[in-house]
């Protein structure tokens, strides 16, 4: 039963507020775009395919109700409601991808009344939003290929429905496997500092009836020396031309071990997560968050007050760690230069 | 400043609450042998050495006050208080090192009065306290010719004076660098699940007026990958005769991200944490503890409760990996087996 992330109900956005799982099921309705930057920045929706979704929602919210009396002032209401969505988060190109083509659909209609594009925005920003079903679950058949029956799986933070409008990127390619009958178990890692592996992760497979096993962080290797896992399969926030692969802090770490215990390291996503202007990881900006997500926890001080903490949010994964990208289109291997330009190209 | 993670006074023994660190400084005094099995089982005394001394002054706890009228019903009582706190905890060899040690002086003295049993029984406890001190700045010494002025060295969990009587292996290293005039920065592991590096070490480094930045566990290997750390130094629960060394769940990842990005790795541990009598890592017993240790944070569901969680409290480095072993006997460095011979022999 896929979760409901992200629905577009009686003409409102409704999302399932993520900081609360896996405690409670709470469903929250954003009526503005200011709304959708606040959901995005506190994390309440995460995951890059879905912080794309919610924030072409975002960008229609914002001129929905406008009283703009023409197509250029329209468009600049649009353009600076663009601007303040895109500076929620830095690191998901997804984000970026579904904002610009909002506004590439009100600029291949210039001149047009206000309410023609407001229309058409709505119909752009749902095509977006059911297009990330179809993509997710063209991720899960193209994937699940990848794992044998009784295969056990470690993946990091979510990539899961949670991550997406309903189906996911890395546990697409999971629940795809699972309804091809086969028998998957998923090691989790817990994913510090927000725990998305630990709340999420377990908590949509868990209801999904896939076994999960949690784990911390650090007892990855030791999973794998025992011998416990096939492979691993995380998403991605964004990758360059290259192949080289951002996702939550942690991952790069993974895809060492994975190479050092000879197990493929798989990473999931969709087209739209791929920047292909971005020559290599290194030019991929990375969030560095709040040092409080790692000093406190609900209000107790883990780490002294007075000492520093880096908590950036993401690592970049060269390509070289990765052993093959799921994408819509299929699966690519290397050499990824030249394999993903054909991908770019299309 | 060191610690006072141990101490005896006034015929007393007197230990700092670890489970409370950073929030709050509070000793407490242990009365009996259950005492301190309690505390052991709880980690409000952890480390390895540390568990080594508290057990010892447990030892004699439990006959201190015994009105076992011959040696004979003495030996008794002190086997069965020794089997007792040897439950406590299974992995760090110190433990059994210290009873074996205490055991070894009522046995050597044979037939002799209850009194002068448990006289020479304080008398070993408190020795085997003082050599700690000894034995840590002799690690100490010998390690900080591995750090050069401006090293920012990796550590994870607690081998400070935390983990000691009061002045660390893996920490008493960067202690003595200090004390030699250099200037380091720690990078301290958070080390999950129950966080002894962001609360452990990041306080007690800062009180010590030592430059330290805690990270997340999956944060090591961006950090080694931006240049930020020189070495990674940890400590050591038990090593085996082939150098295969356990310490804190996490270490073993780390030491394999260490050798993919060229760094050094060292383990800092006394005579006292070998255990010749072990082939290899493989004999070593891991401990595995509460799985609501990962699931749960003060009294926060961070893990459905119904889903599964493997939490070892350690795993193994092998001794591959380990870049030099780190000893008051001088700095030992491959081939491990045959320089730990001499060593055993010593």
């Amino acid at each position: 039963m896929p979760v409901k992330t992200i629905t577009w109900e009686d003409d409102r956005l409704v999302i399932l507020d993520q900081t609360l799982l896996p405690d409670e099921e709470r469903y929250i309705t954003l009526e503005t775009a200011e709304d959708v930057h606040r959901a995005i920045r506190r994390l309440e929706v995460r995951g890059a395919p879905a912080i794309g979704v919610a924030a072409a929602l975002g960008l229609y919210l914002a001129i929905r109700h406008s009283a703009s009396p023409t197509y250029d002032s329209l468009l600049d209401e649009l353009r600076q409601a663009k601007n303040h969505l895109a500076s929620s988060r830095p690191t998901a190109v997804n984000l970026f991808w579904a904002l610009e083509r909002m506004i590439g659909v009100a600029v291949g209609l210039p001149g047009e009344k206000p309410d023609v594009v407001k229309a058409a925005l709505l119909k752009e920003a749902l095509g977006i939003l059911e297009e990330d079903r179809e993509v997710c679950r063209a991720i899960g058949r193209n994937g699940q290929e990848l794992l044998e029956d009784g295969a056990t799986v470690l993946t990091h933070c979510n990539a899961g429905g949670l991550a997406t409008v309903d189906y996911g990127t890395a546990l697409a390619v999971i629940y795809a496997a699972v309804e091809a009958g086969k028998n998957i178990h998923v090691y989790a890692d817990e994913t510090r500092p927000l725990l998305q592996g630990a709340r999420l992760t377990a908590w949509e497979l868990h209801r999904s009836g896939i076994p999960v096993t949690v784990i911390c962080d650090g007892t990855a290797a030791a999973v794998m020396r025992l011998g416990m896992v096939d492979c691993v399969i995380t998403g991605a926030d964004r990758i360059a031309a290259n192949g080289d692969a951002a996702n939550k802090i942690g991952t790069y770490g993974l895809a060492i071990l994975a190479k050092e215990h000879g197990l493929p390291f798989y990473v999931a996503a969709p087209l739209s997560t791929f920047d292909f202007g971005l020559k290599d990881g290194g030019e991929i900006p990375i969030e560095e968050r709040d040092p409080d997500e790692v000093r406190r926890f609900h209000g107790v001080q883990t780490v002294p007050a007075e000492v520093g903490v880096f908590n950036p949010a993401f690592d970049v994964t060269p390509h070289t760690y990765i052993t093959a990208l799921v994408t819509e289109h299929g699966i690519i291997r290397p050499p990824y230069e030249e394999n993903l330009r054909e991908l770019a190209n299309r």
